[in-house]
Order: C-alpha cells, then sequence, then structure tokens
C-alpha cells in the first residue's frame, strides 16, 4: 500500500486539508458535483458530535421531530428576504412519478417556512407554548465552489425551530442556545470560540438578527461554527401563527431558528490537525485510544497478546479502545496509520517492554512518549486523556489569542492582511459602505460584533466615524 | 380542547388507524402531497428503534456512512433489472442553482447504485473485505397511494450495504441480517415475525433473493416489515466491483443489501393498538411510565406532591418517567390522553391513596387497575413493566397463530378471503401464472415462503401441480 504523504500546512494549507480528509478516510469525492460521501471515520465524528449536542438540546426541553424533505414554490415565497436569500441556491424538483408536477418541489435549504407552515396549526393557545422543535436532516444549497465538509452541496445539520409567547423569552432562547453551541465547541471539540453577532448583512435571510460563534482555523482564518437567529414575528405574520394569550387575546408567536452543520468536521480538522494528520480531542474521537502490540516471532505474538489481554481488561468499557493486532502490517505502518487517524493515545508493547514490565505511551497532540510501569497503566491512560483535551483546549486558545491584533489604521490594517490571516479588532462606524470597502480591498468581513468587546470610544478605521466598540474582522471559510 | 373520540377498529380499521396517529399525535399530513410530518411523539419511537438497531448494527461490525441524496441519471441505468424496478417511482432534479442540469439527478429512492459506484474504489484487495456498511438516511419513492407511516412519498430508514469475497459469506450475512431484524421485531417491539422468503416476482429489483419478516395486524393483514437482499454478483458485474484474492486473481465481490423503514412504526400501531389508542411495548415506550398526582385542595396539592417526591426518587434514572403534574386539566382527562399515547404503566396518586399508603397502578395493555402498596411500589412497577413486554409479544402471537389456517381448496380460499383477513398456509407450485391469478381473484398475493414451514407433498391451490411445502398468502399492506 503506497503512503503517498501530506502536503505540509506551511506549504500550502487548503492542499494539506484535502489531502488529510481523504487521505484519513473522513470522506471522498462523490460522483455528484459538490456532494460529498462521508466515510465511517467521518460519520464516527458525526455520531460524536449528534449524541452530545442531542444531549444538550434534549436536556434544554426541546424535542425532536422530522419534516419533509420538499418545499413547495408558493410556500418559500411567502417571507421577502427569505426567499431572496434561498431561491437562488435552490435544488429544483419539476418532475415526480414519470409525471411533471403541477407545482414545483423546492428542495429545503432550510426549513422554516415548512415547519412555520406546520406549527401555525399546531398552536391555539399559550398552553401550546413554548413549542421547542429540532430536526437532524440533510440540507441541500447549490453552491458554486464546494470544500469537502466546509461548502458542500448537500450537508447534514440539526436545525432548531422555536416559538415564545414573548420577544424576551425568543431572545432568552436565542442566546440560551448559542451558549450551548459554544460549549459544544469548547467542552467537546476543544475549539476556543468568539461568541457575538452578526452585522445586517451577514444574518440570516428572514431574521431580527444572527448571534454565532466564530473559531479561528490553525491558517488565522474565522470559520462560523455555528448561528442562532432571532426571527421576532417576521415569519408568525407571514405564516399566520397566532395564538390566544392568557388575557384571551390573540397574538403573533415570537421564533427563533438554530443550527449547527457537518462543517464542525471541517473546524475540528483545520483547527487542531498538522502535518502528521488529524489531531483528535478525546471527546471526539472515535477511538480514544490504540494499542500496537509488536513480535517478530510467533513465540514473542504469544507472549505479547497475552500480555495484551491482561492489561486491557475493562478498558473497552472504559473508553473507546481498540488492540491493532493485524498481521501482515508493521507497527511503523500502524503507527503511521493512527497518527493520521488523529487517535489522541497510542500504547505499544513488545517483547522489550515485556522485560521491563513497562509500555510506551505516545500522546498524539504533543508527540511526546514515555515508557510507563504496568501498575500505572490504566491510571495513566486516564490522565493523559484527560490532560490532551484540556491542552488542546488551552493551545488552540492561545494560538487564537497570538493572532488577534487591534489595529487602528486602514493603511496598517490592509497590509496586514495582504499578507497574513489574522482576527483583527478595529472600529466602525456601523455602516455597510465602510463593512463593503473592507471585503473589496482586504478580502476581510466582519466575523462578528463580539459580546465581550473592548468598549471604548474611536473612529471608524475606513470613514473615521465615531464608533463606541471595535468588531472581529478576518478573512473567513 | 375537544376530544374527538376514535373510530373503533370493528368499525373501520383504516379509519381508527389514521385517526390514532392524528390524535396521538404521532404524525401530521404535511402540505406536500404524499409526505408527512412525524412529531415528536412518533420521531421518540423512531428514535428508539433507531437506538436499538444502531447498536445491533455496530456489534455485528457494521460501519455508518452518508452518502448523496442525488444520483446521476446515468447510474442509475447501469443495473437493469433495478432501473425497471425504480425509475417509474423517481422525483427528478431538473434544476439547480437557478439553471438547467446537464445531467438529470434522481432523489434516491435507494442507494445501490451511488453505494457501488464508491465501493468499487475502495475496494481492492482481499484485505478491504468484508465491507460492511449502513446509512441512516431519507429517500423517496413517488406513490400513487400513500398512509401515514406505511407508503409516504419521503420515508426514513436505514440500508445496508455490504460486500463479500464469497458467495457464502454473502448468504450468511444476508440470513444474519434477518435475524436481527427479526429480533427487533419480536424483542423490542413486542411483533411476532415470520421469517421466510420472497417470491421471484415480489423479490428486490436487481436481487438473486430477498428474505423477509412478516407480521399480522390485528386486522389479520400482512405487513412486510424487513428484508434482506442477497444480490449476488449482479451490481458488482455492473459496477465493475473487483477484489485481488489471495492466491492474486481479480474476482468480483459479493453483495448484499438490506433496510426497514419507519413504516415500523406503521406495524407497531396496527399491530398492539386498541380502540382507546397506542398500546406501546415498554422497550419501545418514550414514556415507559407516568404518574398522575390526583387532588381537590391546594393542601392537598402539597401533600400529594410531597409524596410522590419521595415514592419516585430515582425513577428517572430507571425508566422513561414522567409526572403529568400540568395545572388545568383533570385527572380523567390526562388518563385518556396517557390512554392514547400508549403509555405501559400508569400510576395514580390521590389523598385517599395517602391515606391507606397505597397508589393505583394502571396496566395500558390488559386495564388491569390494583392498589400497590407504598412499599412495594418501585419493585411493582419493574415487575410489570417486564410483564407487559412479555405478554404483548404473547398475546399479539397468540393472535396470529388463531388467524392462520391451512387451506387446500381454492374454492374455500377464496371464500374464506373474501370474508375475512387471515394468514393462509396453502400449496404453491413455484409458478407465477398461479401466483398472478391468486392476487387478481382474491387480492391476496404471498407473504413469504417461510423457513419453517410445513413440509409435506400436495398439490398447488390453483393448478394442482405437485408441490413440497406450503407457502403464506394474505392480504398486504
Amino acid at each position: 500500500m503506497a503512503r503517498t504523504g501530506l502536503t505540509s500546512q506551511a506549504t500550502d494549507f487548503s492542499k494539506w486539508y484535502n489531502e488529510v480528509i481523504i487521505q484519513s478516510k473522513l470522506a471522498d469525492y462523490s460522483p455528484v458535483k459538490g456532494c460529498m460521501v462521508i466515510r465511517p471515520h467521518g460519520y464516527g465524528l458525526w455520531e460524536r458530535l449528534q449524541s452530545e449536542l442531542d444531549a444538550m438540546i434534549k436536556e434544554t426541553g426541546h424535542e425532536n421531530a422530522y419534516f419533509p424533505l420538499f418545499i413547495p414554490e408558493s410556500f418559500f415565497t411567502k417571507e421577502a428576504e427569505h426567499v431572496e436569500g434561498f431561491a437562488p441556491e435552490c435544488a429544483v424538483v419539476t418532475h415526480g412519478g414519470g409525471k411533471e408536477l403541477e407545482e414545483k418541489l423546492m428542495v429545503r435549504p432550510t426549513s422554516e417556512t415548512m415547519i412555520h407552515s406546520m406549527v401555525a396549526k399546531w398552536i391555539n393557545s399559550y398552553r401550546d407554548l413554548p413549542m421547542l422543535l429540532n430536526q437532524w436532516a440533510n440540507v441541500v444549497r447549490w453552491e458554486m465552489r464546494t470544500r469537502l465538509f466546509l461548502r458542500t452541496t448537500e450537508f447534514l445539520w440539526q436545525e432548531g425551530h422555536t416559538a415564545h409567547a414573548t420577544a424576551e423569552e425568543a431572545e432568552e432562547e436565542t442566546l440560551k442556545i448559542l451558549d450551548m453551541y459554544a460549549s459544544l465547541a469548547e467542552d467537546i471539540m476543544a475549539v476556543p470560540v468568539i461568541k457575538g453577532k452578526k452585522t445586517e448583512k451577514e444574518k440570516f435571510a428572514g431574521a431580527r438578527w444572527t448571534y454565532c460563534i466564530e473559531a479561528m482555523m490553525k491558517d488565522g482564518k474565522a470559520l462560523q461554527a455555528g448561528t442562532s437567529h432571532n426571527l421576532g414575528q417576521n415569519f408568525a405574520k407571514a405564516f399566520n401563527i397566532r395564538f390566544q394569550s392568557k388575557s384571551g387575546s390573540m397574538e403573533h408567536v415570537w421564533q427563533t431558528s438554530w443550527g449547527v452543520s457537518t462543517r464542525l468536521i471541517g473546524a475540528l480538522v483545520m483547527a487542531h490537525g498538522d502535518d502528521k494528520g488529524l489531531v483528535l480531542p478525546p471527546k471526539m474521537a472515535p477511538i480514544q485510544a490504540v494499542l500496537v502490540p509488536i513480535w517478530k516471532t510467533d513465540v514473542q505474538r504469544t507472549e505479547v497478546l497475552q500480555a495484551v489481554d491482561k492489561l486491557t481488561d475493562g478498558w473497552k468499557q472504559r473508553w473507546r479502545f481498540k488492540v491493532d493486532d493485524r498481521e501482515g502490517y508493521s507497527p511503523g505502518w500502524k503507527f503511521h496509520e493512527w497518527e493520521l487517524a488523529g487517535v489522541p493515545v497510542r500504547i505499544e508493547l513488545g517483547p522489550k517492554d515485556l522485560e521491563k514490565q513497562q509500555a510506551m505511551l505516545a500522546r498524539r497532540d504533543t508527540s511526546e512518549k514515555a515508557p510507563v510501569a504496568w501498575d500505572d497503566l490504566t491510571a495513566e491512560v486516564e490522565r493523559t486523556l484527560e490532560a490532551v483535551q484540556t491542552d488542546m483546549l488551552q493551545s488552540a486558545r492561545e494560538r487564537q489569542e497570538a493572532n488577534t491584533h487591534s489595529i487602528d489604521d486602514y493603511a496598517e490594517f490592509k497590509e496586514r492582511l495582504a499578507k497574513d490571516n489574522l482576527f483583527v479588532q478595529s472600529h466602525w462606524c456601523g455602516n455597510q459602505d465602510c463593512e463593503d470597502q473592507v471585503q473589496e480591498e482586504t478580502k476581510a468581513t466582519i466575523a462578528c460584533m463580539p459580546f465581550e468587546s473592548i468598549r471604548e470610544s474611536g473612529k471608524c478605521l475606513v470613514c473615521g466615524a465615531a464608533s463606541e466598540e471595535r468588531v472581529v474582522f478576518a478573512k473567513s471559510y
């Protein structure tokens, strides 16, 4: 089996990204333009994300449901901003069962219109509120330029859709979900994020406003990792979703929607990977620890595998653990493969280790490797997995901080962004003309207006008008 | 809130079925013809099924992956029987991103062609075999007449796709999966099934042969609850899926595919439901036990809820358990609602029960209700849940046996089937002409050629030719 090797990140980050995904078997290109195949290793990551997030979604009182893939064209046009934003990206079904359809069906790019049309039927009284729904589904957006995981014509996601009696409750929900997404990113994926608000230009088509979490990739670019939209009463009015309040009056509901997608797997790859392959935090890794037994003779093989059985008794109940005792592959070949796959902890056990009653323990994230006495082995694997999870978040956080700078002078801003990718904290007047000009001249956009920003008086980077806080500019995926 | 009540099963089973699904909020009709919305209660059942089956799929060495929703038209035509079977049912995407597509895309009705085109790339050597893949996905088949859960234009399912080095291994896999499906139906859903083989007429388009599990619904009709196909080398040849064997020769792989769908929820409803609503076996129930506290005064309310807290301490860790302490609904209203929803065990606790240090415990499946002393309550709920699971399977099995008859005379066969729905064990010569004639004259088809059949010499029901075993005829969903 030929080893093709990876392009280094320093040489070409984008090439490295595509290669590491293909070689580590996370995904593959499909014969349908813009669509990818998620292979078992990649789908294992998605299942980890689903499992963690689904538990959070349910703990906060939401229920899963499933709505149709197809949306009648007429539904789609009921909210003006929404149709303008999404119609150009739609795949359209014109024929079914051998006949031309009377009304075209859009393959859902998002499900607000379908879900709101149903919710209008189910909500009658304040007793029916809040209605807290979530759906795990595939969606389709016809993209011109696609990238594995980051931007594919079809992708998998969850979309939450809620309805509330008051504007305050809807806003509270929107923020609660943003916190949930931030916790998923930081506590599970070890990816630090900035919580903030999108500008009017970047918000969801049809929302009052959009909150987001933004993460820095290893190349210094920003990746939008999750969004939570306050829809206000826009859709409630378009779909006539009303309820009888306690006092008897008929009122429109206040709504939210929110989603994260398989794009998060791209974020995971680019936030942690290195020139040897993926680097997975233990809470995300489909395999957390792998043991590679080493032998030359049949006698050694028997002795080593007997020791493995004894030493790893109960490990499969404790961790997602695998023994790689395949025949016909050298230990070095196996090490390389598990490094490429990003497994957090590797244990090696050979004849020399048997003599010393030890095993070698290697950490994927730091490449540290050291002998551990058998008596300490289980505890040391546990300790190391915890350390890897913590340290990966910490080192990603340090990298983000080191690559974030405050710049007040537009000439300097342009010069820096022409050379590097970084997060720039700058003043902005709030005017879209200035936002557009920066994008045109530097390719940087406003990643977000962060919640935790430096509140201070200053002048807009572009036009010099007064500004009270800095926003985060970055080149984005 | 108006109670509309259910049509009785005896009056109109089909009407009862639709009403019970809508009223218990399992699903709702959607604005897209033939598509339904799966509401939280229904999706909860699907999640239970997924969770149980996914564990079985993984325990037997399969891995989950995800393949594109769209299949290029040209792929679809590579296996002749397959395209003939599925092309007329396809939804077709002709436009994307505002432009007409160069090649039409079929929305997957099943994924053999897409998956096999990828597998051809991934399989090179005997070392890559067996390749054991599964996908959880939505599929679309343009149906003329649709029924909630049983036959919808879009439905959810899992589809397994495996490739093996030998015909024997593929056959072994096909049968192993059938056993897995039978276990899901009987041990989890409490629905007894007949395992067997489909006739040539009823097999999967493109398979060598198809195995199935068939269940009897309460109206005596058969429902195909899962299928497992031995594909032989049909697709391997169409998609050129070859591997280098140990001896160095290049050979085509042997393949299988298999699936169960949201149709199983329809089976669950029709196998157990009664005139009061759904009846769910505890292993499937999203809520296994519900406690309804009863009070008239505020003082009573406080006392009863305090007792509830004490008595049910730890119950949520033990079972999927809920206390229905909603204000503004009478106990009777709540009983009715939980009966409609099919919750297996209901506990009632009111002021009189406090005096006697007891609670009332009601079984949904038998409608038995009896007082239980507080000291025994936790153990009694546990015992009852186990009994309900076992007894529901047993009573469904008895119903099936009572409605299965051996008939040798075609006139009698026609007469019985004109009056009743039942399973008829009859001799059949193996000729499709006779199969067609029975269907035309009685609407009954061959549900399956059961593995455990009465091997005996006899004469074909229709033409009188020699036959060595009986097959099962039934009217089918």
